[in-house]
């Protein structure tokens, strides 16, 4: 017998379980919990069968272009890139920011992972580049690529995220832009390569040695002291990324990686790495990332990335296409473990549901949540609010501006001198579909 | 205090686990159990603390390149590309292969994700892509992009293998390949899309419907027959990988996903599935995939890539620097679930020791298993053997050839006419280092 989901009879099955069309996650799970619907304003159509419904279309009655020994993206997804804060170089900072908006999943891939470049991208040559581990006042490592290669290695699913990223909601209006403009200096890959802790029992660590100062081979010379403790821990000397080497702008050829930390301490072309009594105060450490609050005081090394999570699907920029069954999606992400839930609300906060999380729930790791949602085609406000194992919540936008302040006026670029906003995001709904990011 | 490692004294601490090496994977585990050595034959050098050790090098006195919108590899990576079997597009199939030897971790970067293409890459326009479904007799689905991308999504991280891959070990003889030519057919992403049985669920399933087929918009339509009951387990429409659209030569716009399933089932650029009750007996399932047996019968509809592993470092082509500690490292997985154990022997298979896997463990992907090997500079010869959860065992070379034969001889080019070959890969290594493809 046939069975024909709900066409008929849309909303049978869908239990709401939040305000304004939220309905209960395992909707998503199928068989039993129809989702049905979508068909009906789409381009979808069901009919009676007959008449062949395909003809051949252009590409498949000619022979089709040879295979690369690199692919690349179809030419039909051109606009699938990282936008560009320096498109021509000039000298100053670069940032490419992720266009989650037109991803999906968890894996951020290499040709679009975000990337900030201080002295533009370097070609550096792997085979002349080496890494140096200065212990406190006894000895030196010297170290190339061939020899750290011959190490144990280890891999390893982790987010990366700038400390300025989402540093446009500390303005005072909701800022006009896309989730790529508004959130886009964070992705997640896969990192392989091997433990600082194992190379720092080849050289010993010094009783004395309270950090480490980690610098680039950049022109800059970027540096930035590091606890030993976290050296301890989970850091790791990155080669691969996504299971090939790094990316130029990520690093190439071996980076530092700090799971959970900001971005900017992660340095990138590692060079040295220099244990020490004290931190050395460096340029990005005791001015860019030192945190201003409301009373002109600043935090000083506030290194961890907050619990956060944003909206992707629908989101700013985007127009849904009259009423009907949509699906909510976005990521969730903690510096401090693994996500534990993910409530979406779809009216400004006034209830919530819980999303669906997607499997495998890692550490320090992106995490895809989803939620079936009934637009009924009168406005709504999404937003999306994170826990995480260690039980930190996503703070609401007031309760965060309260501590954090917020601009009083927006600076005329996306150059936003205030760091780690881990707040809510809102998106508008307007009756016209029209998505708009607004505050709630 | 500093603390040296065990520089001066190798092997302390470092338990042998079985033959010729082996070494307890908790090695691996870090601090307690050290790890060192690596630096007494390669370029490290351990040195008095003193004199400056780095120069500015070239790229760091000079302005980097600008950004782009999608990252490319260094060109310093340029051999880190698939093999083409058909660079000039002549008029066949095309097949382009995995470097597994240059990878590391269990994600293949969508540059380097093996395809297998039988009308060439074809240009498709997304947006005049259509998918049908039609139900048995009664009804016919029509959906685009935009259409499907309403429905739930969701994730999954998967290996896709073709049911060629590995077949030049039918050969007689150990073809002096490396891992790539040998194994190149078999790759892992992450693929996010619409689960088939949720689309079915639209079309209803009418209850003589015991196959479907799934056709293809390239030029020869390809066409492939897949029960109904895998269609309404884990099988979907993918419309990403790894995070961004399919790659052209991967299916984009959409592809069928059948997790486990051999390559040539995952019908790329899936334009049509039809609900039917008897299987098509279309080209690929009739004469290619129909595995010849030594009696000279062959199996039909043999789907699932069986549990397999094999060693990507060390591997053929690849030269050991001399006696000391190595880490053996490889891939796992298998179509039925998730890998149990990996054994791994240095001395061809007399003795065998447990190797780690790197967490997450999941179901139908890769698992990158590691082992640490002290090399005593004599003849040795790797192998890995695979166990899966539901106990199956990847077979010797000796179980494998008895069931399923061999050629009497190899051909011209690597152009094998079996398939579904899952047996162990041995790697000889010779007392200058060099490691060379043999069988044990």
């Amino acid at each position: 017998m046939a069975k024909f989901g709900n066409r008929d009879k849309p909303g049978k099955n869908l239990e709401t379980v939040a305000g304004n069309g939220l309905i209960d996650r395992r909707a998503l799970l199928g068989r039993g919990m129809l989702f049905a619907g979508a068909m009906s304003t789409g381009a979808g159509q069901l009919s009676a069968a007959g008449a062949e419904p395909l003809t051949d279309d252009p590409w498949s009655l000619e022979v089709g272009e040879a295979m690369l020994p690199y692919q690349v993206p179809s030419k039909f997804e051109a606009k699938v890139g990282r936008t560009l804060s320096n498109p021509n170089n000039e000298p100053r900072n670069s940032h490419a920011r992720t266009p989650h908006h037109l991803l999906e999943g968890t894996t951020t891939p290499n040709g679009l992972h975000f990337a900030i470049n201080h002295g533009g991208v370097h070609n550096i040559d792997p085979e002349k580049h080496r890494l140096v581990i200065h212990e406190v006042k006894t000895k030196t490592l010297e170290i190339n690529i061939e020899t750290l290669s011959r190490y144990p290695m280890t891999s390893l699913i982790s987010f990366l995220e700038c400390g300025g990223n989402s540093a446009p909601l500390f303005s005072p209006q909701p800022l006009q832009e896309t989730v790529q403009a508004l959130h886009g200096l964070v992705s997640c890959a896969e990192w392989t390569g091997v433990k600082l802790s194992t190379l720092l029992e080849e050289t010993g660590i010094d009783s004395k040695a309270r950090w480490l100062i980690a610098e680039g081979a950049d022109s800059p010379h970027l540096s930035r002291s590091v606890p030993v403790k976290k050296a301890l821990d989970d850091a790791m000397i990155v080669l691969y990324q996504n299971g090939e080497r790094l990316m130029p702008g990520n690093g190439y050829p071996m980076r530092l990686l700090l799971p959970g930390y900001e971005g900017n301490m992660n340095v990138k072309f590692l060079r040295r790495i220099k244990l020490v009594e004290e931190p050395a105060m460096s340029y990005y450490e005791a001015r860019t990332y030192s945190q201003i609050l409301p009373g002109g005081k600043a935090y000083r090394f506030y290194f961890l990335q907050e619990v956060k999570s944003f909206i992707t699907k629908p989101s700013h920029g985007m127009a849904l296409k009259g009423p009907g069954l949509y699906e909510i999606s976005g990521i969730a992400y903690s510096g401090t473990g693994r996500i534990e839930k993910v409530m979406v609300s779809a009216d400004g906060g006034r209830s919530w549901a819980s999303a669906a999380l997607q499997e495998p729930v890692l550490s320090k790791a992106f995490t895809r949540f989803r939620m079936p949602w009934r637009w009924d085609g009168g406005p709504a406000t999404l937003q999306s609010r994170a826990w995480d194992e260690a039980g930190n919540v996503q703070p609401t936008r007031a309760e965060f501006i309260a501590v954090r302040g917020e601009l009083t006026k927006p600076p005329p670029v996306l150059a936003f001198p205030n760091q780690h906003y881990n707040s809510l995001t809102s998106w508008g709904v307007a009756s016209s579909g029209e998505v708009k990011h607004v505050y709630a």
